[in-house]
């Protein structure tokens, strides 16, 4: 059995290789090639943790497996992180336990692969700026995946808590780009690429500061109640999603969804671009939105990438099992 | 991390152990204090395999985690076991994964010591002989953690395929007690105790063969369709349980459920007996059924055990993680 200790994942896995693990198993979902189980979550009456399992199988990569930990909310006052994530891998072969991953680092990792997907094929090539709503722990993930894929020559950013933008105006000015913190009217005035990282429950961008040509990631829409963005936005923009079942219960589309604005079938599988069963972005006028949800098989990809590096670097530990 | 390989197991788990940890979580479980997520189990479309887990939180012990793995019918021609298992624990306090176990050997300790249990405390006391169907690789757990609860000075035993009863007839042997190869009219005619292991559609003992005062517990009834009683044996029997919901769905009961025969409220928690909030058997005549339809709290609770044990001993394996 393979061990790839959560210390070791930020010196193997690169933005790129999760890019490529996200995108490929994003394209296996849409042709029925893999597939998620039901997700469990427990709120387990005990340190106020939330405790759970996302899961599934990809035929393509043989990845098997699940993710498993949740949300410990006293761990930051004890020098954990809050949320603890564990990937296990089996052999799909033999069901035999195949590797432990430590899966802190690959959740952001992950969670930023799939928006940047989702800009690759779904942003104006000639979009400029980058708008980011949200400065917690993973909005520097995703301002990192984000750049890789369009020459932004400007990144702007609103936040709640406005002091916490200085995060994000850290990493812009490593990554050599402006930036500069603004209204929300200002960011959909300004922004060709919106990503939206909060764990709120009310619409933060309205739909009358959203413009046309603007491509939307809402991510981390994992919850039932939790919203980014006002559901008439998703009414009049072009709606992917990592996985149509989640979208529509827990993901921004939720609301839409709820509120009669749009049906399931006018939402379409990032997989289905990737394939090219979906033609993606039709026009420099349509409103694209990514309605990122976050699935098992992302982790399990991302973590198959990981013990694949690990092994070829030689830092994998391998114990008797 | 701790690492307990499957190997250990042999080593650090006794039947007492079992038993113990098993009756535990069974009062836990019926306090409130414990009890099981949703069930996943998935054919997943590749080896003719059958993947899942079996995951909860036992309060009182601080068990918390999964059991997964599952089915692969083409390992033992690799001369792999067919079920496969690991058991994962992880920290109440933290989130963070604690210990990974085998888990092949726990499944079978751990459901032979769900039949000890009720054994223990619904067989008539002067029960004497032990009646068996069923001869395949768990039949043997079953019985020796049986032999343990009532003295018996005779084992009778009923398989589909007559030749296979010679390995309950070795470890008869070895226990120094008789053994006989006998009809199922005669299994029930004869034994006190009657243990049924097998993994059939069809139920194998009539309400015919069954006679009053007979304890019967029905094994691995974990599947939509098994059966290894005839309904009409529930309705003239106190049923228990190891878990209501689990039992009127994909256990024994789901049969006499079905049926109208029992209504869900005529099966109790074992649980409950073993906390005397239910007496158990109150007659001589009486007969009592136990539909054994395995929890995942059950394999937390051996595989925590085992943990201690592995520490106590200085055979766990630690790794950094």
């Amino acid at each position: 059995m393979i061990i790839v200790p959560e210390k070791e994942i930020a010196g193997l896995m690169t933005r790129a290789d999760a890019y490529n693990a996200v995108e490929q198993v994003f394209a296996s979902m849409s042709s029925g090639r893999a597939y998620n189980f039901p997700v469990i979550r427990e709120a387990i009456g005990h340190a106020d943790a939330l405790y759970g399992f996302k899961s599934g199988f990809d035929r393509d990569g043989l990845a098997l497996g699940l993710k498993s930990g949740g949300y410990w909310p006293g761990n930051e006052a004890n020098g954990l992180t809050n949320h603890q994530s564990t990937v296990f891998l089996f052999d799909a072969d033999t069901g035999k336990c195949r590797a432990i991953v430590g899966g802190n680092l690959l959740t952001a990792l992950r969670t930023a692969a799939a928006s940047a997907v989702s800009i690759n094929h779904l942003a104006r090539k000639d979009a400029s700026v980058l708008g980011m709503i949200g400065a917690g722990h993973q909005s520097v993930f995703q301002l990192r995946a984000a750049v890789e894929q369009r020459s932004f020559d400007k990144i702007i950013g609103w936040n709640y808590h406005p002091e916490m933008l200085q995060r994000l105006a850290a990493v812009a000015a490593e990554l050599g780009i402006p930036f500069e913190a603004v209204s929300l009217a200002q960011l959909g005035a300004e922004a060709d690429v919106i990503i939206s990282i909060t764990s709120a429950f009310a619409p933060s961008l309205l739909d009358i500061h959203v413009r046309p040509g603007t491509h939307i990631a809402c991510m981390g829409t994992d919850t039932k109640g939790k919203q980014e963005l006002e559901a008439a936005v998703l009414a009049r923009a072009t709606v992917f999603t990592d996985e149509v079942a989640q979208a529509v219960t827990i993901g921004e589309a939720q609301h839409a969804i709820a509120a009669g604005l749009i049906t399931q079938d006018a939402i379409h599988e990032m997989g289905a671009v990737v394939n090219g069963t979906h033609p993606g972005r039709t026009s420099p006028d349509e409103i694209t939105v990514f309605d990122g949800t976050g699935v098992g098989l992302q982790d399990l990809a991302v973590a198959s990438a990981v013990v694949d590096l690990a092994v070829a670097k030689g830092v994998a530990t391998t114990v008797e099992f």
